[in-house]
């Protein structure tokens, strides 16, 4: 919860020697002042990942001016590279049905300021939500999912690209994405799903786990492609049951699991702490 | 760890009321005094199960008059039942191959008196583990695993009779039992997997893990049936692991957790705190 | 998450052998179905603790019937006992300050009907969660603590009484209650402490910890004594930390285990699963 | 369990901007290839950490000569600084009572090449570990405390600099080390507490948690200092309990979280990832 303007510089590249030297050494030569620093190398496919975060205060320039001094040095090295600036906020667009738990957690977090981000919009697919979404003054559309599914999602791409969002939050929508929308906002639609991936896949997560008689349950925040619940993985987390737990006991332990387990993979999404490599996720902590 | 004798009573059957009442009252009319009980209804199954422990000294009578006496109430209730004594240590016949960090594990529960049963002999495929084997005074037994499996296998069936064992351990054996041994022992044979089952059922589990980038792993103990790695399963636990972990790393990682969830799950066996339910386990901790 | 009409039935008494069968005789003579059934001995003060769920629909009376037919038994037994019944919800009187994350995580358990409880208001010496609380048409008090403590709490008492409060919930208060009060309510008064107590007492938890670099913080809720921060304690939990994190990641980290740890507590108190021996509790979860 | 050979460069000093762009600047000069880096600033102190893993192999010198030319740089920003090679093994001096479960577990880790160490010798006040210890091919020596304590603790430390010990390790070795011996090493002498520090310094940490009645209990693996049970916690962590465990079962729960903190913290020394901060550590894992 820093109020420090900062400049995050996430980097993906071949992996040889002398990256870290270059880079630092460039933000040394302005007398930025690195803040944290991390660092991965991908062996199977020799590539290497960075994440720096520069007091914005350090720089005699700006981050347009940033980005404009270090593509030389990103050429060189064959980056793929972002510059995030934290004054600017990113925007999420949340999708929810008619449970509400993530909704809550994720409101109230937005409300507290732990969350630094703005949120344009909830869409959601039932009207229950309204009065509890417009309470907090964001507002609240409606897209019917029991006519036409890909009118609605044509609707909902529409609104997203209307409210600039940076991110879509599936925060237990319960719909399945069209491929056509999971291809066109790559690393940017995260979902949570409520099981312990790649166990349970689909419908009915914590019937499939009652009857498979597990001892642990869990929840998963990841990114959604076009194939079902096998994106990146951001987050994943558990809890113990007993035999003793029915569904509903499980449905219920599930629901906080999902909340701490979508609040983690969110903040690691805003605060660009999550690098995608093929289908694995980096996340520098 | 207790050190007062003990009789455990297990009972399962169909539910209906006053099975606790006339289970209570059996004992408290001969004067017993319960230790611990538990109960548990599966719902689904409409089905009853209960433990209770004995002191064996507050009885007027030993173990087989016991169970002489309770045949009546038993039939009456339509029970399935055992009665054990505590005074008689379970046999347990410990299958391993070369990895040594479960069998270094459960010997050193059973020498320091923390697991009371007794191991009659140890089996491996290697004859890599025999010194330290032999260095507790075990009887270590080499069966070749490389040339005809299924003698081999009758080989095993036929120690675990000589030595009378009550349960077989596969401590990382890394064989695939054939149906035949798996039908003979049921809720006998416990093995430890070293996946969070059901994900990354048989060979290699971490190198799946590493490839589906999950941000957990975890390892299960369950009886072994003819279906591969999809027996009750008695125990589980997860541990986190991040993008900067090997598969070497999760090897690692997974000794530790695999060690716990099989010494949990064998003292649950050994104390008789399992009772199966079709494909779960009723586990009273 | 249950809808069927329960009795709880909780009991301490001395120890001695046919307690139970009395108990679960009386229980069956009537054709009473027992639900859930849950026994504990403190071996060091010779004390037996019991907790039976019937389902109120089993028995040919109603709780006031039942209570005037086990009276006998019960003095028989010399117990401390309690029947309750799940259609009478709890009412609980809520105190917050200015910090909202476990009232929030509260009342969004109550209003999905997760909590099953009345709350008939939340007190607070802020005005700043007015408008969130009345939003859910439950009345907000604002008691002024700035001036005459002593009053301040009298006024916190007399509403206590008049909203007929089962039980008041700190729910991050940050204010000491006086003696008088915590000695009025023994049992009844349940709190939630930024620490994992015994470790760091009294102010500023989470600096302590920093302080002292600890690997893990935690939270404990427990009833409120005399003595600050050492009444009985109901449920605690921790959560990792490390080198990188400051004082403000620690508060942030720690609001969540503080939500959880509190909600559990709660549900434990609200479902009579707690039973207090001494300084300590009895949780039959 | 990495195989190829790594120089570890360990730096503290004071923080200001470029520190990273010279380390790295001068790695990278001569060629050498940075494994693994992390960094941290601790804000309060104004101190930078940092730990670079570097392939041995890529450099076109050795250890000695790294360390003479890094001096200049060294010296310049004012740094402590450490080179490790990680060819050159640590001799770790372990000292034990009569309980073995983390002796057993840190010579199983050794033995399977797990923990990269040396063992020179194990030091004890009782005899009753020693054909444990000799099986493993380690010198076993005997020294009694049940007399002059003062000449008891100089035999020791004459035999760690006889062994010439890197490290000694107290592995629930149950005596208290004189002030000297303790500023004689300072961050060389490893202790597992069983207790999670602050909560139940000293004698009988189960006990003490148990008449507490809290609901978790846990260890801390720590440096030791001349005051007791507070010098700098390298890891703790904790286990749940509930109302049912005796004190035994808190030593028998206990017994496997000490084991897992102590083997954790090890490593971390072992691997040179601990930097010692005033009373705290900062541990690059």
């Amino acid at each position: 919860m820093t109020t420090t303007r900062r400049y995050t510089l996430t980097i993906s590249c071949p992996d040889r020697s002398g990256i870290i030297a270059a880079v630092t050494g460039f933000i040394a030569q302005h007398g930025g002042f690195i803040v944290e620093a991390s660092y991965h190398t991908e062996h199977e496919e020799q590539r290497f990942f960075m994440r720096q975060e520069i007091r914005a205060d350090s720089l005699p320039f700006d981050a347009e001016e940033f980005r404009r001094r270090f593509a030389a040095l990103a050429q060189e090295f064959g980056m793929d590279w972002q510059l995030y600036d934290s004054a600017i906020k990113k925007r999420l667009v949340v999708l929810v049905s008619k449970q509400d738990h993530c909704l809550d957690d994720l409101l109230h977090r937005w409300r507290s300021g732990e969350l630094l981000v703005d949120i344009p919009c909830v869409i959601s697919n039932h009207e229950d939500l309204r009065s509890f979404v417009e309470w907090h003054s964001i507002p609240f559309v409606h897209v019917d999912m029991g006519g036409d599914k890909e009118e609605a999602f044509q609707h909902i791409a529409a609104l997203f690209e209307e409210h600039r969002g940076d991110a879509m939050v599936l925060a237990r929508f319960m719909q399945i994405l069209p491929p056509w929308l999971c291809q066109r906002y790559p690393g940017r639609v995260i979902n949570i799903h409520h099981s312990f991936l790649p166990s349970f896949v689909g419908a009915k997560p914590y019937h499939q786990a009652y009857q498979r008689g597990v001892k642990l349950i869990g929840a998963t925040c990841h990114y959604v492609t076009d194939e079902l619940d096998a994106g990146p993985i951001i987050e994943q987390d558990t809890v113990r049951i007993d035999h003793g737990d029915t569904v509903d006991d499980l449905v219920r332990y599930g629901r906080d699991i999902e909340k701490t387990v979508l609040s983690r993979g969110l903040r690691y999404h805003v605060e660009d702490r999550v690098l995608v490599c093929g289908n694995k996720t980096i996340v520098f902590r």
